[in-house]
C-alpha cells in the first residue's frame, strides 16, 4: 500500500467560478479520486489548513507527495517548506505538477530558478516519450495528445535532469522538457507539466497513467532516518609489513 | 590553431545532379569553406580515399574530426571505425552530423542502436536552446529555424546524453533532441541533427556558429596516450599504529 | 519470477586446481546456488557450450543475463555478442561481475576501453555505499568488507556511470567506482567489481545480497521489441499562415 | 583576465593561534596568494566585512567566487546568499572548499543536506584522478597525496555530480568524492574536499595547481541576465485544418 498526500493550493477553485466549473471539489480532489486503489491509499492538504496540512506526522506518513500550486508560492512558510523537504531528503517521493515549477519547495530542491517561458492560448500539446523503458511511461504510447494546454517554453531553468521522459511538443513552435526525473538523497522526484486550473487535464486517461506510474516509482524502496553529520572513529588499523 | 578533419562519406553528390546543385563540391567542402579560419586548419577525407582518408597518422594530427555519412555506412571498414575510436578516446574530437547518427563510429562510441523516426517532407524545424550556457551555444539566440529539413523524431535511442543543448521542433509534431553531448574517456563528441544532402543547410549561418563552437569546444585539452590495464605495484606500505 | 542466466567463461575451473579448489562446480553455480528461489529462477550457460549457451531462444526467455569472464573474452565469437546486445537494448538486463569488466559485450555496451589498473595482492577491500537509497544497496551497511581480493585501481575507462552506488577502497591506496549503473535503451546494466576466481568472494553474504538487489533491479519493467528507424507519415496538419 | 574574489569567513584565524601559526594572514590570503597572476585578478571578502564583502557591485564584477567556512556558516545572512545565489545563475563561477560542503550557498544549489563524516586524526589522503581528461585535472598525475588532513567519509549527500573529477582515499578506510562538478543554470560548481583550517593544505602545490584549474574552469563562457519567467506570445501561425 502506498500512502500518497495530495497536496493544493485549493485558491483558484475559491476564488474563480470558471476554475470551479472545471475541477468542483479542487485539484487536490481530482487528483485523489483516480488514484486511490487497493494500492494506493490518499489523503489531501491545502494551504488554509492548518500548517498546509503537512505536520511532521502527515509527512512521515506520506510516501509520496503531490503537488500543486500556482498564484500563492509565497504563502506556504519556510517552516513547513523545509519540513517537506527533510522528509523528501529520508526518502519520500515528491510529484510536481504544472504551475508547481515556482515553488518554494520544487527551486529549493533544484537550487535554480525553474524558470520558463509561458503562454496561455489553448494549444494543442502532443507529448512525446522520449524514454519507454521508463517505469513512468509504463502503458503509455509513443506519444499522446492533449487538446488545450497552457505553453510552457524552454529554456526551463533546471539542473540537467537524471532522466528525461518526456519532451513536449506545442502547436505554437515551442518544446518544454514535459517530464524530468531527479534524486535527492533518498527522495526521487518526477516533475510533469501538464496540469493547468483551467483546463480539464487532470480527466485525461493518459495524464492519469503517467501520475499513477509516477507514484509508484516515486514511492520509497527505504525510508531512512536522514543522513547526519557525525564525527566518527578511524576504523582501519591494520598494516601487513 | 585546431586541427579539423571533415569526413564525407560523398557518395550522394557523385550520384545524385539533385544533390550536386546543392552541394557541388561534396558536403566536405562546404563545411571546411565555413570553417577555415586563422584558427582552424582543415582538411578533408572521403569514404573512396585509400584507408577512407584516415590513416592513424591524419587522425593523430586531427583535434576533430566531423563526420557525415548515410547510405554507406556500412562500407567504412571495422579497423577504419577501431582507429577513429582509438583517437576518440585519447581526446580527439567528434562531431556527428545528421545521418550520421547511424554510422558505425558513433554506434560504437554509444553502445546503442542510434535509432529514431524520420520523414523527408521539408518540414519548418524551430530549434530551442535550451542550455543557454553552453559554449557551443555561443552567439545563438533562444530558438532559430530552417526552413525544409528532414525530420526526425523521438524517441532516439542513445544513452542520457551529458548535456542537451538543442531541442528541435517539427511543424509536422515531432520533436527531437537536436543537440547533444557524450563524454567518452578523453574523448568528446556533439551529435547534431540538422543536415541532410538535399538541402542547403550547411549553408545556414546559426548551423555554422554552432559547427564553429562544437569544434572549439571539442578540440582537447589534453591529449594522452590512452587508458591502459597494467598491473601495477602495491604503492601504500605505512601504518601508524 | 524473474529468469537469471548465469554465463560463466568457464575456464579456470578446468585449468587450475587452485580455482577448482574455491568454486568446484564452476563459478557460475556457485553464483546460481545462492539465486535460486521462489522469486528467481536461474539457468547457466558456458563458452564451451554451442553458441556459447546464448541462442536467442535462451537470451529471449532470460530477464537478466550476469556475466564473468577473464582469460577467454576473444573467445566469444562476434555474433554472440551482437544478439546479447540486441537483447539488452529491448529491455534484458545485464550484471557484468569483476573481470567481465574487459568483456565484449560490456565494452561493446560503454563505448570506451574499460580498461583499469590492477594488482593481485589480496588486499583487503572495504566497500563503501555511496547511494544508501538506491535498491541495489538494500541491507547493504555503510560499508562492508572484504579480506582478500584482486585490487581494481581508478581511472576506470567507462562513461560518466548513471549512478554510482559503492565505491571501494584497497588497503594498499586505491579506490575503485565499485558498482555502478548504466541505461541503455530499454536494458540496464549494473558493473560490481568484486569476484576473482581464486578468492571465495561469491560464498560472501554482503556480495550476494547485491547481486540479489542487482537482479531485481535490473529486471526489466517492460521487455519491447526495440528501436526501429521507420520511415513514418506525418501526423500533424499544419499550415504556415 | 579571470576576475576572482576569495571569501573567507575569518574566524579560526582570529581567534586560534594554532590556525594563525599555518595561516597568518587568514586562508583568503593564503588562496589569494597563489592565485595571483597575469591572468588572474583577485579580491578578498570576508564575514565581518559590511554585507560580507559581497555586495552586488562586487558579485557582478567576480567571475568566479571561492568559498571556504565552518564555523559561522549561519552567520552569513540569507540575502547576501540570495544574491551569490542569483549571480551564480547567470554564470559566476563558485569553487567551494572543504567544510564550505555545509555553507548555506552550496546547500541551497545543491537542494540536499551535503552531510558526510568525518575525523580529525591527520590520515594520509591519498587523491585520485579518475577523470584525467577534465580541464580542473590537467597538470595533476594518476594520484597525489597530502599528509595529514582532516577525513571526510562517505556516503556525501550530493546529487549525483555532473562529473566526479577526484576521488580521495585515507589511510584509515575511508573514501570520498573529493572534486565534483554541478552546473546550474549559466554557472559552474567545483566542490574540492581538501583545506582544512589547521593544516597547511593550501600550500600544497598540487591543491593550487587544482584550484588554478578550476578557477579558469568555472569562469563563466557568458554573462547573461539570468533566465526570467516571462509570458511570451504565440510565435508559430499554426492551423488545425
Amino acid at each position: 500500500m502506498i500512502k500518497v498526500t495530495v497536496w493544493n493550493e485549493f485558491q483558484h477553485e475559491k476564488e474563480s467560478a470558471e476554475v470551479r466549473a472545471v475541477y468542483p471539489n479542487g485539484i487536490h480532489n481530482a487528483i485523489a479520486d483516480f488514484l486511490r486503489s487497493d494500492e494506493i491509499e490518499v489523503r489531501t492538504a491545502t494551504l488554509d489548513d492548518p500548517e498546509c496540512g503537512l505536520t511532521e506526522e502527515v509527512l512521515k506518513d506520506t510516501d509520496v507527495l503531490i503537488w500543486w500550486g500556482h498564484i500563492a508560492h509565497d504563502r506556504v512558510p519556510d517552516e513547513v517548506v523545509a519540513r517537506v523537504r527533510t522528509q523528501i531528503l529520508t526518502g519520500m517521493g515528491l510529484i510536481v505538477l504544472h504551475s508547481g515549477h515556482h515553488s518554494k519547495i520544487f527551486r529549493s530542491m533544484m537550487g535554480t530558478s525553474c524558470n520558463l517561458s509561458w503562454r496561455e492560448d489553448g494549444d494543442l500539446e502532443r507529448i512525446w516519450t522520449i524514454n519507454p523503458a521508463h517505469p513512468i511511461a509504463k502503458g503509455v504510447g509513443r506519444y499522446f495528445e492533449i487538446e488545450g494546454v497552457e505553453t510552457y517554453a524552454e529554456p526551463f531553468g533546471i539542473p540537467e535532469p537524471d532522466e528525461v521522459v518526456f519532451m513536449g511538443w506545442y502547436e505554437g513552435g515551442e518544446v518544454f522538457r514535459s517530464g524530468c526525473t531527479f534524486h535527492r538523497e533518498n527522495g526521487r522526484i518526477f516533475y510533469f507539466q501538464p496540469g493547468h486550473e483551467t483546463f480539464p487535464i487532470f480527466y485525461h486517461e493518459t495524464v492519469q497513467t503517467i501520475i499513477r506510474n509516477a507514484v509508484e516509482w516515486a514511492a520509497p524502496v527505504l525510508r531512512t532516518p536522514g543522513l547526519k553529520c557525525p564525527n566518527v572513529k578511524k576504523v582501519h588499523k591494520t598494516c601487513k609489513d
